[in-house]
């Protein structure tokens, strides 16, 4: 046999092989923005076009959604850390037990001071990927077993999924080979790099920013300087055919709300609180236009899907113009509420060659379900957890918009005092259940119950419990034995010193 | 053909190719030590133990020796940055114009004040790895031509290349994929986790080390951290077979000294400053250990090339116990001096299957001799650069240790004023140069020329330029012709507002 015959039979097999298995590996993004609610882009997620999607500006979002498959059902936790925690876990609120927000500081919870309650036992130091750290939760994260497949794992901006000085605050520890700027901040002190992102003495606080000193004292905005940095880091899995996934998570819009010079003369008719506001949204839609112009440009939109999620509602308590809990119209309620305004999100999926352009579900999806998506888009299979998981892969739904399953129960569960009283409805101490168009609230305070069909009442305005006893009490019964199956946290009674008893029968 | 024999065929050839492809990439570990002295160890780098050999305890430098090359005259700049800009770009201090340590501040001169001078024209932004940013170098970096040929390249610890709001600052934008702890800082805050290594409100300053939030609060002492978080960013490239270039850049042994606790006992006998430094002497020591532990566990010890080096002389002013300038015994002066005290490095190479362990070499070197070296080491040729280089690859010395070549010149020029007046011999505004056993030193601000013969006298205390009038004049004009062609910076005189002419005929 001659030489060049071998070379030329093992170029085409295996150039062949290699060539079919990295087609089978799609580089995946999470574009996940912090924050922002359901309504705060003009890309309308609900039947009509509302006032605040004619505010807003999101040609990339709209872009996107013309390339791929809206969510309008999609949810999340109600506020930050019980979202991410979810996301990187698959357990839901309730498993995981990381039921607020955790404080960058060890040990620390972050509940306010109640009357008739103590601090539920919940894990206040976040999610561990080892085992042994106290008040947290033990788990294998999605991002290590796509490292583990040999994905080239980047994360760039808010994680907060751990408290300093626990594993948990390192991006690192989390199966992301490259970190820029993640760690244990919920938050930006300063998105201006003339403040250097909060680094700057006298300015300097626990959430000021890592890892972008190129950037100081530029008048690069955050959001600008993750999205360069991002783009750096994904230049190398691209420049060495190896698949990626990116967790491109800003922190943009959480406050403080200030406004991006770059945009702020579109939003001159507002308030300027509002103005602000619709500046971060725009310079969060432009990095989502720049990463899909970068990968069309370096010739991988094909193979790349993007997701684009929010990890709660937007904000409507403070820092916002207008009446409180009315920007998330005409959703009821905003971030740490369990009413639609915190938890329902602006969710798009983009999948060359799967998913088909333009194309919406109404089916609720939830943000644990991303876990097993999300390796399944990868490929991943038979992989090893420590934990098990609640969220169930979309892929089918993916493949087909129309599919439909009103059997399956979402639950939120919150047995934590977020902020002070009276903030807004379904804030503070509450869980809830969706099942089908039913959604159920429970109020751990008075263990009083709302029932809304939100086919007929996306707003939650006619409570329908007094009339329907029966499936109040069915829902409630399967809320809590799942709760209780889960030994997820309960508040404290102050009265007893123990934790308030499951309301089961 | 059958299918079988095709496979099997093509799995010998391309498995066979890839293999040996894989074998001839070494990984490369450049162990850098900041501020550290010839002295600063237990193994001896001269002709004898001295007294401070036997102070310090260095069990691995001991191990690293055996199994390498140990090179006793090799040279770095006398201060961190522009030696650090030498390493990265290949070019003599005098060439890239980078003189003295870079501000974490931009456009921020660190020189003090004098009488006689301004401050030279030198490039007091650093390197910049992009073109047209004021006072900066702009040079290919060699961390960037590995990661271009395919090598997995980390950054752990001290860059110091470039001020903050320049892409120097940045390590990401040198060529390295992952970047833990690196900026425009030229030392630690604080080396304690219980001050989270200077984040903390109050003890933040822009010397605060970023990116290690998981150790804050604990006792982990900052070489240890960062030894730990480099080994698991080199766990990728091992497990993927890829090869990796590690720049362990500690910032130990910079001020502050302070103590690291789990080896204070050994010294009790010292006094507190001493015995704090011998900590971190220890400290550094146990790093190396560590990482030459790990690459044997992984099976990797045999494939990796480790270099040890420091970036300049061992400071011997201040933040010292004993007599100043005696800390680099029997070397004259410290850090900051052209003299041997502030420029002669502890170096040692171990090449497994090329360097012979246990040898050592007299050939004189210096730090831009690493870029070319590095790059032939990963066997990486016909580059392209945008700077000349000035270094020559030591490759050929490390396969013959007994090669010497005593026409070759090395130089310093360090046209600025880095400390006080009257600190040490050697210090602010002084060039000097190597040629075989000869070293002239010239004072900028005098005019007067030293000349010392290292072979007789290494403590360079006879001073042998009145008897060698014609030795002085050859090496002076050849020092100076050669900083002309660089257009190296020099001091500016107050009475003329110009710089000093280049003293050559």
């Amino acid at each position: 046999m001659k030489n060049w015959l071998i070379v030329f039979i093992s170029s085409v097999i295996v150039g062949g092989t290699l060539h079919a298995q990295k087609a089978k590996r799609p580089n995946i993004i999470l574009f996940l923005v912090d924050d922002m609610g359901w309504q705060d882009t003009s890309e309308p997620f609900w039947k009509e076009k509302t006032p605040l999607n004619k505010i807003y500006r999101t040609p990339s979002m709209e872009r996107l959604a013309k390339e791929g498959m809206k969510f309008t059902n999609a949810y999340a936790a109600p506020v930050c850390t019980p979202s991410r925690v979810s996301l990187m876990t698959g357990m839901n609120t309730g498993h995981h037990g990381v039921t607020n927000w955790t404080s960058p500081l060890l040990n620390t919870p972050t509940d306010q001071k109640d009357d008739q309650f103590e601090t539920a036992d919940w894990n206040y130091n976040g999610l561990s990927p080892v085992p042994g750290v106290p008040y947290t939760i033990y788990a294998t994260t999605f991002p290590q077993l796509l490292k583990d497949a040999g994905y080239f794992t980047v994360h760039v901006g808010k994680a907060h999924w751990g408290s300093q000085g626990t594993p948990g605050a390192n991006p690192n520890n989390m199966g992301f080979i490259v970190n820029i700027g993640g760690g244990a901040a919920g938050q930006e002190q300063s998105y201006y790099g003339e403040e250097n992102y909060g680094n700057k003495p006298g300015i300097y606080s626990v959430r000021a920013t890592p890892g972008l000193q190129d950037y100081y004292g530029t008048n690069t905005f955050l959001t600008e300087a993750l999205t360069r940095e991002a783009l750096k880091a994904i230049e190398t899995p691209i420049s060495r055919n190896e698949p990626f996934y990116l967790n491109m998570a800003h922190f943009a819009l959480h406050v403080p709300v200030q406004p991006d010079p770059r945009f702020i003369e579109h939003y001159k008719d507002l308030d300027p609180e509002e103005a602000a506001y619709a500046t971060l949204i725009e310079g969060m839609d432009k990095s989502l236009g720049d990463i899909m112009d970068f990968l069309k440009k370096k010739g991988v939109a094909e193979n790349t899907i993007i997701i684009f999620m929010s990890d709660n509602g937007g904000l409507s308590i403070t820092n916002r113009g207008g009446k409180p809990n009315t920007q998330n119209q005409p959703l009821k309620a905003g971030k740490g509420s369990v009413n639609e305004g915190g938890i329902r999100e602006p969710m798009i999926v983009k999948w060359p060659g799967v998913v088909r352009g333009g194309t919406v579900t109404n089916q609720y999806v939830i943000i644990e379900d991303f876990f097993p998506t999300i390796l399944e888009m990868a490929g991943i299979k038979n992989y090893k957890l420590v934990q098990q998981i609640d969220g169930q892969s979309f892929v089918p739904l993916l493949k087909n918009p129309n599919q439909t399953q009103n059997t399956r129960s979402l639950i939120w569960h919150i047995p934590n005092k977020w902020i002070k009283d009276d903030a807004g409805p379904g804030i503070n101490y509450y869980s809830a259940i969706r099942k089908g168009d039913w959604k159920l609230i429970y109020s751990l305070r008075t263990g009083k119950t709302e029932l809304y069909n939100l086919k007929t009442d996306i707003g939650e305005e006619k409570d329908l419990a007094s009339g329907n006893a029966d499936r109040c009490r069915l829902l409630t019964t399967e809320l809590f034995h799942q709760l209780k199956e889960w030994k997820a946290p309960m508040p404290v009674e102050k009265t007893t010193g123990k934790p308030l008893p499951f309301p089961v029968e």
